[in-house]
């Protein structure tokens, strides 16, 4: 059985995320349909690029997810498929895909213009519905991505500065905050080694604002001492900033791409 | 494989989607369940009936709706199935079923009176899940609509006065706003024409309060030139009022039911 | 087709849910996932218990329950796999499952120690996704509960101290408050017998802060009278004291485990 994921930021008191299911369960009998999240802020999509980047690849290789964060909905912003080695990607060419494109093995990108991809009507207000969910219910029932459109030269991608590693600090940004206040960086696991992570213990953490704060690194939340911030290599692949059992994010005062400095100790 | 979809305004953390979702897997292991929103506001029909009439004829004909926004559950407000052309709704008889019902093509109206379609015991304050829930599964394995009871001479509708239209305007009413901000009126697609919607570009927008606002007519979203509230054909099939990535019932300071004037130039 | 459900405190715009049926469904194709509730708030045993305890009983047989409120994650609280009568729950041993084991029938604890009840790695602060969700698809496809590791011998239980009863009044508690405002009371169905519920009509409620109020006994929502509070058997099988389409909870000015009394007349 086919497996079709959701990602929007239509919320779940609007008709709109029922009607893409709607449209996929008209098409595709038998493919399953798992939401991701419909809680994506209103046009954020660096929040919706994290979290698609982050939750497919658990998902059963193959799996199509449609992703739908696009306040260009209407405008000149291309529909797309992205065929991936685990996996097939459809929603709007602004950003929303690529990091997670390349975490499932990007393969090929096609514009969507194939009628066969679309509805007989579609509403230039409601892609997600007359595009992005009715394209990846023809592909779950075997068409084939490639014929969706050309090939896509170059794809949009979001522009999320690398982190900077010197000596004792590293200059890194705010890629994520989740629901409890954890603040996620754009240290990813890998290079988390660069900056002696595994030795150092005390770190100072600077924020935007000027702001100072003490640190730990730690290696779960229930570990971090009261009054510190404990750093952490999160469930997610990335460097996190956390408090026990308290919101951090809060008291660091961050929002995602803040710049955030890290000094160890 | 059966749909049931729900419809209520019960919320997610509570535990009462998830018995309804319980007693339905319970009488018919094979129905797939989809949500259509669990985030009606507390007690309004109006919202419920908007979000079951848009959402529910995408879903496959044949499929189940069961629809509970139900103050009045436990006093005299009948429960009832109605039978339409393009899929059965289950829910309470007070206005929040008949939009729904005209759009998939009513055929007849039910009270659930036979105790085949009740679970053994009745909870008198929570029949979406010992009435609703349980006809819906019923529904969904077999049994016939007409057997839940007598027929229904008369269902309760909402009373939503028509747009009226004269020769350079129209008064209206909000259906619904949307959780972008997007206002959505009770002018249907097929009373667009009316008002020479096609032709004219500027549009004077007159709230409830005497706020005079000044918008165009637009094809989507992004079109919408800043500081002009834009007038388009919305996907629900509704002439919507929206701004371009803001949200406009909060300019407008409308809610559901508020009447509208608009005036042509 | 076996179910999991799940219940967590995780909430639906992380990514954090899904995640977590990525996993299940990987391993477990076929299997039914049902969302009990992700709305708990935040590292609130006492709300995701409840939610579990009422809701869990209304799924089939043999449903897996996978629940997961979990501020100890990481630390020293034991994973566990609880086999009862009517299901088997999943989760960590901190108060969560206790109450939903004993309406399920317990019969035996195991500790989650077996390495193929986990992901090969697993993350210090996400057990949720890496042994819960693991271990409950694994018993999905078959793997016996009691090979998750040793017998637990003495869970962990939230201490909710039980009503007392004198002859016209009841000492209670505040068990949980649910999105509509309801105080739902731990005044069990069996116990309300105890207090000449069905005999009395005119109730006194003390709250905590001092405050009276008077109520009636009641058996619907609607049948309450303005202005007063209703005592009725609500559909969780608690006593609840509600209002008509009032949020009730925000009169008394209490929340979950506050003290009540109730004086009847």
């Amino acid at each position: 059985m086919a497996i079709v994921t959701l990602l929007t930021d239509f919320g779940l008191s609007d008709p709109y995320v029922a009607e893409m299911k709607g449209v996929i369960r008209s098409i595709a009998p038998n493919v399953e349909i798992i939401d991701i999240s419909h809680g994506i802020e209103k046009h954020s999509i660096v929040m919706g690029s994290y979290i698609l980047e982050t939750a497919a690849p658990f998902f059963p290789d193959g799996s199509i997810h449609v992703a739908v964060v696009d306040p260009g909905v209407g405008g000149s912003r291309k529909p797309v498929v992205i065929a991936c080695d685990k996996g097939i990607l459809v929603g709007p060419d602004n950003g929303l895909l690529a990091r997670a494109a390349h975490k499932l093995g990007f393969q090929n990108a096609y514009q969507i213009q194939n009628s066969q991809f679309t509805r007989t009507s579609v509403s230039p207000t409601f892609h997600g519905r007359d595009i992005f969910a009715y394209s990846g219910a023809k592909i779950a029932i075997g068409m084939d991505p490639s014929l969706a459109g050309p090939t896509l030269q170059r794809m949009v991608r979001l522009e999320i500065p690398d982190p900077e590693f010197s000596k004792d600090q590293v200059a890194c940004r705010v890629l994520y905050i989740d629901s409890f206040g954890s603040v996620v960086t754009n240290i990813s696991e890998s290079n988390i080694e660069r900056f002696r992570f595994r030795e150092v213990t005390r770190v100072r953490i600077r924020s935007k604002g000027g702001g100072q704060f003490e640190g730990v690194t730690t290696n779960s939340y229930s570990e971090i001492p009261h009054g510190l911030f404990g750093l952490l290599l999160g469930s997610q692949g990335y460097l996190e900033i956390a408090l026990k059992e308290e919101n951090a994010s809060g008291k660091l005062q961050v929002k995602p791409l803040d710049p955030l400095e890290l000094l160890f100790r």
